[in-house]
């Protein structure tokens, strides 16, 4: 899901804290112009695509190496001034708001690929890169890197976020996928985490503890990713059912036998019928899986039939199939457009996303229970989802000036929330913490668990410097 | 690798900590006869399958629920006394010795799988579960756990080290197969990481955390993994090649082609020599490669006649094939017995065993630099290896009265180690720090690193009662 949210512009109660202007001229004197203090810039840098607002930060710094990075640290460390990485600024839940003030460390020129081992299917890249540079940067090598979550995001801020995407049901999120990693510490300190090994037992985690802490343990200057070859054959398909259960219940068996599915996304109907209106497009109106899948020609066949079979016993119907790339990317644009396609179906309205997983049993009733409040609550929405991972987003298309129609959705997104947890799932996918999820990350991990996290946070960012007001209250 | 290691007995400089009769008799009051201070129980518990050695813990608690571990854990908080985890006592490095003296918690009697949940693919269960255990509880679900390290290790131990084995190059390790923890703190709370959902954004990796901390932030009580659907079929071979740069050519280059292997082994003719003698079989003395492939009957085919066309250009032959379930375990009974053929080949001996993982495009450079290596030192050794992640074991097989022999053996351990790290890998895949490779730890992760753990260490745990001593000096 790559869509803007709107979430009430409440913030929690904090307080912003002292950016002395000695600190200004210090980045000033060692960054020249690279150090903005043009309000449009700092504006620019202190939202993201959610709609929580916060003053922007006092100045950004233009980045354009790891030493820089860490001298910055170094430099904000002394006045115990906050300092917020920022990437592309395609995040969702007030990840890069200045909510405690502070500066901006801007990483988006830091876009290098700094080297590509094809025959280890690995690469290592400055954190601006995105992740369309990045596939650019190495099509000349056969590989690819899969993580697509929808904006162009950079890989830092994917690492940051814990990012997934269509393509996780097979290739996994940005935790399986970061090897290795270098941090600027709290202290302006550098290190390394993790090698360019498939596998490691040396001691503690802390890529995947860096991975998903959303700028809060560590600026991160370097990512090592793995890449996988560009399979032989790609097949994607489409496929229409008579309810979202038949759809839904066709991924879940799907999952269960193994098929290895590269991707499987829902549509509704309602998003269907926007999709068609915006595109011009004549897809049946009713709830669709897009599929896709990679493998050897065979393989990619046999896959394809397995599916069909299994959709069949469903009520799916009106398989339609793209083997060309041209053909494939037709077939997805009804995916791609959803999110735009929605938000002109109600001119004006802005969308409040959701973003809850639980396990793959419990989608069925998970979507459908959902569906029905969100029916009866007369709000317009759209459904989308990666349900071979039983991650699915409602966008709840409320007008911005109703009190009211805000608070039916934030309610719903409430509701959706308790009910994925008492499920065995997760409050959040793929899009993080920030600020918009606090809560309900306390209701899922519990007390203790966000208790070791503020530990772990204390311990390694004892000034509270990095991202402070993110993920949890300190 | 599933073997016993050898190494010299030297233990860091350290202290035994006191532990007053006042809490062995509360740990009695409160747990009768499952706190035992028998001196055969206490030594059985203060050793692993290493060779280091240490005094035995002070008493052995069989703990057998949740809520026992963390009344252990706090009565010994009370007197700051060490508290040492305890699953199947397979672990290689001295993860178990009790360095600075404490009582350890046995968790083999909480054995028992608390749910599966075919339809997810999950299963959740108690610490003390052994891999075999568990494959015999979910037998009838058409789901197995593929991890495994070879010993018949608890679950718990599994997590706590980041285990792998021959199946990882197609599933993944404990890494990507732990889901959700229950894990009892230094202060016995109890608190729960993760979710039943395939992915999560929310809040830091704290099962990550868990997965490979060796017992020094928390003791694992409950986990919930990664099943998989049993295959439709499976094909193991087993192919000869005129030298082991020939073998391991083929694997880099079926793994570079993205061939789903389930698994591939690499046996040396060293080995395999020996393993005829042990077993009567009659295997060419040359180096082989044992592999296994998982899929639908017509995808094995495809991966099987895809790999042997590589084998093939480099000279590989005598392919065998096995599909019956007999077959097969025939096939890998050549490497299940590699440890005790090589250890029999020369009476009295015991193995040093190596554990680097090198990217996968320098798997063979490391292998044959370290093979010169071994054979100038005279030592006589066995060479087996996961050689799809690129990790492989040297045992170095030493008369253990012989210190020269010892210090070769180290010696041999060291350069190879440093090999590995200078080509970007790990000086452990699956095996852990434990006590022996504190130093190749520092090597390879860096001071700042090293720093990065230890205070997450002692934010979790201030009184560093927790398997202390292990991964990293204080």
């Amino acid at each position: 899901m790559n869509a803007p949210t709107a979430t009430p512009h409440l913030l929690p109660e904090t307080a912003l804290r002292p950016v002395p202007q000695a600190l200004i001229d210090a980045l000033r004197e060692r960054f020249g112009e690279r150090c903005s203090t043009a309000l449009a810039v700092r504006e620019q840098h202190g939202r993201d695509e959610g709609s929580l607002k916060a003053p922007p930060p006092s100045a950004v710094l233009f980045a354009e190496s790891t030493q820089e990075v860490a001298e910055a640290v170094r430099l904000a460390a002394q006045y115990d001034v906050p300092v917020i990485p920022y990437g592309a600024g395609s995040s969702l839940e007030g990840h890069l708001l200045a909510v405690q003030g502070g500066i901006s460390i801007d990483v988006s020129r830091m876009n290098r690929m700094l080297r590509v081992d094809a025959e280890d299917l690995t690469v290592t890249v400055q954190p601006g890169i995105t992740r369309k540079q990045l596939n650019e940067a190495i099509k000349d090598t056969g590989l690819f890197f899969p993580i697509d979550p929808g904006a162009d995001a950079s890989i830092g801020g994917m690492t940051a976020t814990r990012a997934s995407g269509t393509n996780a049901v097979r290739y996994g999120t940005m935790r399986e996928n970061v090897l290795a990693l270098e941090v600027v510490t709290a202290q302006g300190g550098t290190l390394r985490t993790g090698t360019r090994a498939r596998k490691s037992a040396a001691g503690y985690d802390l890529t995947r503890l860096m991975v998903g802490s959303e700028g809060t343990l560590g600026i991160i200057t370097e990512i090592t990713l793995r890449l996988y070859p560009l399979p032989e054959a790609v097949s994607a398909a489409i496929c229409s059912f008579p309810s979202i259960e038949a759809a839904v219940r066709t991924v879940i068996q799907t999952i269960q036998l193994g098929v290895p599915i590269a991707r499987v996304e829902l549509i509704d109907s309602h998003t269907v019928r926007m999709v068609n209106a915006h595109s011009r497009l004549t897809l049946r109106e009713e709830p669709l899986l897009l599929m896709e899948f990679h493998g050897s020609p065979a393989g990619v066949k046999e896959q394809a039939e397995t599916v069909q079979g299994i959709a069949g016993e469903w009520g799916g119907n009106a398989f339609e199939w793209a083997t060309t790339p041209e053909e494939r990317t037709r077939l997805w644009t009804a995916r791609h457009n959803a999110y735009f396609a929605a938000v002109q179906s109600r001119p004006g309205c802005r969308a409040i996303s959701t973003d809850t997983c639980v396990p793959i049993s419990r989608l069925a009733d998970c979507l459908l229970d959902s569906v029905v409040e969100a029916d009866a609550s007369g709000i317009p929405y759209f459904l989308v989802g990666h349900v071979g991972d039983g991650n699915f987003h409602f966008g709840y298309l409320i007008d911005p000036d109703s009190t009211e129609e805000r608070r039916v959705a934030e309610q719903l997104n409430h509701q959706l929330v308790a009910r994925a947890l008492s499920m065995g799932g997760t409050c959040t996918g793929e899009h993080g913490v920030g600020i918009h999820k606090m809560g309900f990350l306390l209701d899922e991990a519990g007390a203790g668990a966000v208790d070791m996290m503020r530990a772990v946070k204390l311990a390694l960012d004892p000034k509270n410097i990095l991202n402070p007001g993110k993920i949890f209250a300190l």
